[in-house]
């Protein structure tokens, strides 16, 4: 019994570590993305859907590129795993972020049935960017989180280059706010 | 001075029974393709973006025919119309819809920038049907309706067959719920 009890204790240790470790290479990947959406002229932010270790869907923000308001990078890497796998409910995978997600990508991944968001900058970053996600989140939660998620549907990992995408953004003199 | 006053006043009745006149002819549109959208296997919303009386986007609900989370109707008539006029900001634009917007088409509008919002039936109905608009708003907004946006953003004219898209869902025996 003590043993078993050992033995599990070690897995969950095992697995936190290993959860947490694939959830740092999946922000960093999208960290990296989100550098280089800026760029390919989009806009400083980068997101994946994962199950089990599989990517599904991974864009960088396409406001611009697109006229497209809604193509916030968590949008499109949902409607593309969505469309992937034919349904609409993305149930048993993680989105994972390069930014805190605005109220329309959690809305989103609410009407996705996504169970977990992992995010690396909070949206401090993207205000210090120029961006309009706080102000958004005032009007319509009244803070600039969302009041009453389920405990740990919203997760954040500081990653040392979360700011890296920001960065670039600000240094892009030709850059197209939105 | 009296008299520019009156005028003033008769021009400004005037010109808000027109607009509201409007509004319900476009709210009215809505609905019928809402109703529509139901017979074609789509979902029991629809949604117009209208600038100067022009109609820029229109959709019903295509999240189970698209395999798409993020299609409802405000959302896709948003990004229509801001691909026709080719820029993200949809200025000077109303957005009708059949229903009270969610969350995520709330925020979206935010993002376009849609000074002015139109809606028919109240997120109840939408209850009604099996839709979960309430309960994200509650997760996300801590109440049903978001908390500080600017008064006047979003507007409810009552319409006599506000609840028929609802009613033609509900009578579909093969309705796929989402």
């Amino acid at each position: 019994m003590g043993l078993n009890f050992n033995k599990e204790c070690i897995m969950r240790k095992t697995m936190q570590k290993s959860n947490t470790q694939h959830d740092r290479e999946f922000l960093q990947k999208c960290i990296d993305h989100a550098v280089a959406s800026v760029a390919g002229e989009g806009g400083p932010f980068a997101a994946m859907i994962v199950r089990n270790g599989e990517v599904l869907g991974k864009s960088g923000n396409c406001v611009t590129l697109d006229n497209d308001p809604t193509a916030h990078a968590e949008v499109v890497a949902i409607r593309q795993a969505a469309a992937l796998i034919g349904d609409p409910h993305l149930l048993d995978c993680v989105l994972y972020t390069s930014c805190e997600p605005c109220p329309m990508c959690l809305a989103a991944s609410l009407w996705a049935h996504v169970p977990r968001i992992v995010y690396a900058a909070s949206h401090a970053e993207a205000v210090r960017a120029g961006f309009d996600d706080t102000a958004f989140a005032l009007q319509l939660f009244g803070q600039v989180m969302p009041v009453a998620l389920p405990a740990g549907q919203l997760q954040q990992i500081a990653m040392p280059q979360a700011g890296a995408p920001f960065d670039a953004w600000l240094a892009k003199a030709d850059r197209q706010p939105y």
